[in-house]
């Protein structure tokens, strides 16, 4: 059989041709810039074979490229055999960026494509500066036959009381930050913003519980575009209750060109796809900054975290039990990824308040887990048996948190390799959990907390240490995170007590294993004395780390402090959630080491 | 008798409102915005009285303003005691910036005033885009009648051998990077970096090996602007022989304004002083950007670092023959801060190959250490005490290094505060000496290694934890340091391999005392492998830490390892330069514990 993606990027070149288009760009985004994408948008995996969230194809005559992180060279590697596709792997040393790579091979008079409805703003500016562009075309449409639809769920909202602040509040507190800004106008089209702007919700991306919408604020209005298809009375009637204007959500365009603008439109470059900027950019003076909203949604209420921290605890357990399951079972009954993730998913379910699952179930044995985003299917999986290391990331949407949690046991005999690279990760993500900071600190300033025990072995891993979380929203939401890489000019997040935070350090090692522990923490305020405000960090996730992997040889003292600590807090946690054998499991799984 | 300050001040409301000037700045800086600056140069000291080496005075109607750091938050405020000025402690919660309080003082039509030959550029332009200026004069020299003159010291040559460059390699770098930047021109203001470049030192400035310079550099051209006074016959021939032409120090206004321009000129708007800065915004197009003299300086050679390790292996030896006659000898015959400075200073100066101190020694006993810059002078020196704790700051310029080192001892009982503060200093140190991490980090990534100790008591230090240092230059020297706080758009700059930083962390308890201990680092390459290149430090100082002032409960077992660790080393590199009753002293200064 002829290999699917060269057909499909022989078929594309064919039209690049008649459209005069030299290099075309296809990314991995909506027309808001999401980082999960409906099936619609999934372009660049219809064209190219690879699956993984991130990617970014480039084709010209000569050449497809596809650019990803380290979270996915494994299987970027593995899925683009035979399409003669070249795998770029970003930030490796002598890897040209996609800008550096179009600098390099883009010649004079030559065209760089792409449809400006899926590319940022931010970026197609740094093209227009360098290229000439044709961007008013989305050029692979006509080869993907059987498209799906536009997605167009129900929209639901969220109560007040779980949210702990009202639309009008939010209104008020982002006409606030309008005014501090001297700005007339807010056009949002990020879509986790907008739903947490109205304490709403929906369905429209993959475990990721949006709805496709734009927003534009004024001092005095506030207009949604949506789809009609997303509402229904009860939601009319809200939007109509909180003076919100409602319009479909492709009249966005024509509204833009027409409306009254008095003052400056804010916008965030990193948001908003090209063709709304250039169109916003006729209607006059722009502001160009991170949304308010980004940073208001990323702290969390006390209804919030109310919410939050009980339904960690029942995730935690619900894991915890799962893990307990598996070691029992494991060389007793059949076992594969696939099933191992259905029956944690079905368990999962059965919390009340759950909605979904944030994010497709990761259930990787040995090998596979050295992929960090691998996925199983049915047909894929491998057999999991009693020997070796079991990777799970996974996580639920309840009707009052999203979780994330990930862990790895031992199900079986391991080797001494993998009990270095285990009991490091393990004080790399207690050690950053019990780090005290002064308050101004980011995430650049903290993530050497983590990264250190590994690099003084020489070790490293190849993602950041940790992304924020929203609240029943996208299991990966910013501003902040935990990075620590330099890049000029990137805008850093100084953490702020009520943000919450992913802290998952890992250790991959190809065609043997993989290796992540991965708990929520909350960022917590510690004393305030003469030196300033001391900022710390509270756990949300409550699993035992699997002590079989652990040992205390590559540990200080003070590592065997912090995880009984930890053991001893998770089994005052999850116990009332035990009884019987599971509850002898849960104290023998946290035993003081 | 009335306060200077007052009547200098006073004086100076009189000129400026003949002026009509409503706001005046007097910064610390001379016409190269240098940190520390002549005698000619200190109005902002002759001013207000207080006399640290970093302080804005800012003079209106009703009042008067001093801006400065945390190093000499007490020594302002004692200094300024009674002259009326009002202390603005930076960086302290509610403290307004400069930019800040002119922005909220400055009425509509009213003038913001400065000599614009001593404002760096970059403050020039952001204050001319808000207020109406005046920054063609010296407002406060009428007023300053015994002003001395402008230094002008011989200029003297590095040799090659010693410096492992000659000035065609530099130059032929320089142009280079001029390439590489699309740049026709390079002005440099930055007296370290001429020196550096030319492989010329003077003594303009106290303690700084620098000779007020300007340079003018072409794709074939060199132009060295500098006074005649500072010239010999042989260094003329030097200058000619390597086919650099000289002009008069002032003929450098009169050159910009005819010389012949193409292509655009590189400045770095940190470091050209306004004045300038307007003048070649007159030529045409500019670069506004970091020297590249600034980056090549500071990874220092190889030749270089054969220097400065065998150098600071001898300064490292009479620091510690130093501290030990003081532990020997206090409370048998009488001591003070500045007679120990002024013993410390002549050991030192035995040295072969010394020329100068590279600061003045901070010589400070008990709460006087409190303050991190404190000078004692001849009449105010305290007694010093066998009892509490003595802080050394000090350092050499040699002809192959520039040297800095801290230590604080107990001269007899300490509290249990001190001792806690002590250790958790001395482990601080040594953690961040200790740490290994990939290539790319800046300072911002690592400086939590030298703070986190201190952090987890609810404690601080109020300054960097490190700083670069020149070669047999200037004893501060960027672009590289270790701070943590987040300032938007402020560029950062990667370890490189041959790098040397300081590793200072402190604490400082007003009416108490002040604890510091600095080692100079060296960044080397460690292992490179498929994770990146890992990097780490290598000690350049070799000085016992007081174990009489440790206290080993503050301790993690894996401090304790790398104390004795370090200390095995200073024994072994110090041994060869001790013998006798010093060498069991050494023995026991650096015994395991």
């Amino acid at each position: 059989m002829e290999n699917l993606a060269k057909e499909r990027i022989t078929a594309l070149r064919t039209l690049l041709k008649k459209e005069g288009i030299d290099f075309y760009i296809v990314p991995t985004a909506d027309y808001h810039n999401s980082e999960y994408v409906g099936d619609y948008f999934k372009v660049r995996s219809f064209l190219s074979g690879f699956t993984g969230s991130a990617g970014t194809l480039i084709v010209s005559e000569n050449e497809a490229g596809l650019w990803t992180d380290g979270r996915y060279f494994v299987q970027a590697q593995a899925q683009l055999e035979g399409s003669g596709i070249v795998l770029y792997k970003m930030e490796e040393e002598g890897v040209p960026t996609i800008l550096e790579y179009l600098e390099k091979n883009v010649k004079e008079g030559q065209t760089v494509g792409f449809d400006g409805s899926v590319v940022d703003a931010a970026f197609g500016r740094k093209l227009e500066k360098q290229f000439l562009l044709s961007y008013d075309k989305d050029v692979a449409d006509a080869i993907w036959r059987d498209r799906p639809p536009i997605p167009a769920t129900k929209v639901w909202v969220v109560s007040d009381r779980i949210c702990g602040m009202s639309v009008s509040q939010k209104l008020a507190l982002v006409r606030e930050k309008l005014d501090a800004e001297g700005a007339g106008h807010l056009i949002l089209s990020k879509l986790d913003d907008i739903m947490w702007l109205y304490n709403i919700r929906a369905n429209d991306v993959e475990h990721n519980p949006v709805a496709l919408s734009y927003t534009f604020i004024s001092k005095e209005s506030a207009v949604l575009f949506i789809q009609k298809e997303a509402l229904t009375e009860e939601t009319r009637q809200y939007f109509s209750d909180n003076h919100i204007l409602v319009k479909e959500y492709s009249e966005l365009t024509q509204y833009l060109e027409h409306c009254e603008i008095k003052g400056t439109i804010w916008y965030s470059g990193e948001d908003i796809n090209y063709l709304l900027y250039k169109l916003i950019e006729k209607r006059g003076a722009l502001t160009d900054q991170e949304n308010p909203t980004t940073l208001l949604k990323a702290v969390k209420t006390p209804a919030e975290l109310e919410q939050i921290r009980n339904y960690y605890l029942q995730d935690s357990a619900v894991l915890t039990k799962f893990l307990f399951w598996m070691k029992n079972n494991v060389g007793r009954e059949p076992m594969d990824e696939f099933l191992a993730a259905k029956k944690l998913d079905a368990m999962r379910a059965e919390i009340e308040g759950f909605l979904d699952l944030s994010f497709e179930t990761i259930s990787a044995y040995q090998k596979n887990a050295a992929m960090a985003h691998y996925s199983a299917s049915e047909e894929t999986a491998s057999k999991i048996a009693s020997e070796g290391l079991y990777l799970v990331d996974s996580g639920g949407q309840y009707t009052g948190a999203t979780t994330d949690v990930t862990r790895t046991i031992a199900l079986g005999s391991i080797t001494d390799e993998m009990k270095l690279h285990f009991t490091k990760v393990a004080c790399a993500m207690l050690r950053l959990a019990e780090t005290k900071f002064l308050y101004g600190c980011t995430g650049r300033n903290l993530d050497i907390m983590a990264r250190e025990p590994l690099w003084q072995c020489g070790l490293d891993y190849k993602h950041g240490t940790g992304h924020g979380i929203g609240y029943i929203l996208n299991v990966h939401e910013g501003p902040h995170s935990l990075r620590w890489k330099y890049k000029p000019n990137r805008k850093e997040t100084v953490f702020e007590e009520g943000m919450i935070i992913s802290d998952e350090p890992g250790m991959y090692v190809a065609d043997s294993h993989g290796i992540r522990t991965e708990n929520i923490l909350e960022v917590v305020k510690e004393q305030k004395n003469g030196y300033g405000q001391f900022m710390g960090f509270r756990h949300l996730t409550y699993v035992p780390i699997d002590l079989d992997a652990i040992d205390t040889k590559y540990m200080e003292a003070s590592d065997i402090e912090k995880l009984n600590a930890y053991h001893k807090a998770v089994y005052e946690k999850l116990s009332p959630y035990f009884e019987g054998a599971q509850l002898e499991q849960l104290k023998q799984a946290t035993r003081a080491i």
